[in-house]
C-alpha cells in the first residue's frame, strides 16, 4: 500500500513550515490542507483535540502532532530517503534537540510579543528576541549549518522564523540584521535550498496575517 | 574508561526526578549534586548558561540539559541496560513524545499557578490542571502503564508530579483523587517500582519548599 500523507497546516505557520521542509527534504509526496485559523475545521479538531493547533501530519489515517515531534517521526519513518535530519550520535542528537527546543522557548515566545504588545513590553520582547538569536549565532559559530556541513534539525526548527522577520521588524521598528548579521548570512544560505525556499511563506503575506491578528486582538 | 556521570539537580525538582528515575531504570551509577535553587552554583551556570535550570546531566564532562532530552539521551546511550523507555515503533514513539510534552505544557504550567495565585486565577488553574489530568486518564485507559505493559517515557514524565500533589491540594484546597481516581491508582502502581519510589521527593518536603517559594514571591 502506498503511503497516504496529509498535512493539516496553515500557510503562514512557522511550525507547519518545519514539517513542509522535512517532507521536502525526504521527498515525500503529500496532500496539503490549508486551515483557516479563525475557523478551524472539524478535521483539525478531531485530529488534535488536545491542542487544536496546526500542523498535524496524518499518515495512513493516524495523526501526529507538534512540529518537532512530527519532524522526528518523518526522520524515523523515511530514514532511507536522505541524510538524517537528526545526527546519529546520542550526544549530538541531544544537542540538536536542545537547540530546537531553545527556539521554541526563547525565540517563538518573545517573537509573538513583538507584534502583540507595545511600549516597554515590546522593547523587552525585542531585547529577549535578539538575545536568543545571539545565543543561536554563537552556537552556529563558523559552521555552515547548525549541525555542521549538512542542513539538519536545528536549521529546520529556526529557519521558518526568517519568514516572520519582516513582520517582527515592521511591528517592532528595528533591524534584526543589525544585531545578528551572521544569522542572516546563515538564513540566506538556507534559502538557497529548494526544500526551504519552497516551504517558507512570503514575508509580506505573513505581515498581512499579523495585521489581521493585531486587528482581531485589538492591538493597535 | 568508566563512565563519569554527574547529575546537577534539586531534590524537589519534578524534572530532576524524571532523570533520577531514568538512571535508576538503567542501573546507572552517578554522583548527585544538590543545587540550592536560591543560590545557584557556578557549575550549574556554566553547564546550562541558556536556561540556568536543573537538571543537568554531565556525562564524561559534557552537559545535557532539559529533562525529557536527558531521558532520551539516557535511553539511547544505555540502550542495552534495560527495556527501552521509548517504544521502538516510530508512531508509538511520536505518541509517547506527544504525551510527555503534553505534561510539560498542560500539567506543569497550571500546577505552578495553583500555588502561585489565588481567587479566580487559582480556580482557573485548578480547572485546567484537572482537565489535563483527565485527558491523561483517558489516554491511559485500561492500560497498566501509558506505554502498555511496561513502565516508560510518559509514566516517567508524569509520575514526579505525584510528589507535588499534596502541595497542590493543600494550597488549592481540593482533592485530586476525587476528580482523577484512575490516575491515583496508576500513580500508586508506579510507586511500587523502586526506581520511582526512591527517586521521588517526600511530598511534605515539597510542600515545605512551596511555602518557602510563596514567602519569597510574597504569595499569601
Amino acid at each position: 500500500m502506498a503511503d497516504e500523507v496529509v498535512l493539516v497546516d496553515a500557510y503562514i505557520s512557522m511550525y507547519g513550515m518545519r514539517v513542509r521542509i522535512a517532507l521536502a527534504e525526504k521527498g515525500v509526496e503529500y496532500e496539503f490542507k490549508n486551515e483557516n485559523l479563525f475557523d478551524k475545521s472539524a478535521l483539525l479538531l478531531e485530529m488534535n483535540p488536545a491542542h487544536k493547533k496546526v500542523p498535524v501530519l496524518i499518515h495512513n489515517g493516524k495523526p501526529i502532532c507538534e512540529s518537532l515531534i512530527i519532524v522526528e517521526y518523518i526522520d524515523e519513518v523515511w530514514k532511507d530517503n536522505s541524510p538524517p535530519l537528526l545526527p546519529r550520535h546520542p550526544y549530538q542528537r541531544a544537542q540538536a534537540r536542545f537547540w530546537a527546543d531553545f527556539v521554541d522557548k526563547k525565540v517563538s515566545v518573545p517573537g509573538r510579543r513583538i507584534w502583540f504588545t507595545k511600549g516597554d513590553e515590546q522593547e523587552k520582547a525585542k531585547k529577549e528576541f535578539i538575545e536568543a538569536l545571539n545565543s543561536l549565532e554563537e552556537e552556529l559559530g563558523e559552521k555552515t549549518y547548525f549541525g555542521g556541513e549538512s542542513f539538519g534539525f536545528v536549521d529546520l526548527a529556526l529557519i521558518p522564523f526568517y519568514s516572520w522577520f519582516y513582520a517582527y521588524e515592521t511591528c517592532g521598528n528595528f533591524s534584526i540584521e543589525e544585531h545578528c548579521p551572521r544569522l542572516i548570512v546563515w538564513a540566506k544560505r538556507c534559502m538557497e535550498k529548494e526544500s526551504v525556499s519552497k516551504s517558507l511563506a512570503d514575508p509580506k503575506k505573513v505581515y498581512d496575517f499579523v495585521l489581521l491578528l493585531k486587528k482581531k486582538f485589538c492591538v493597535e
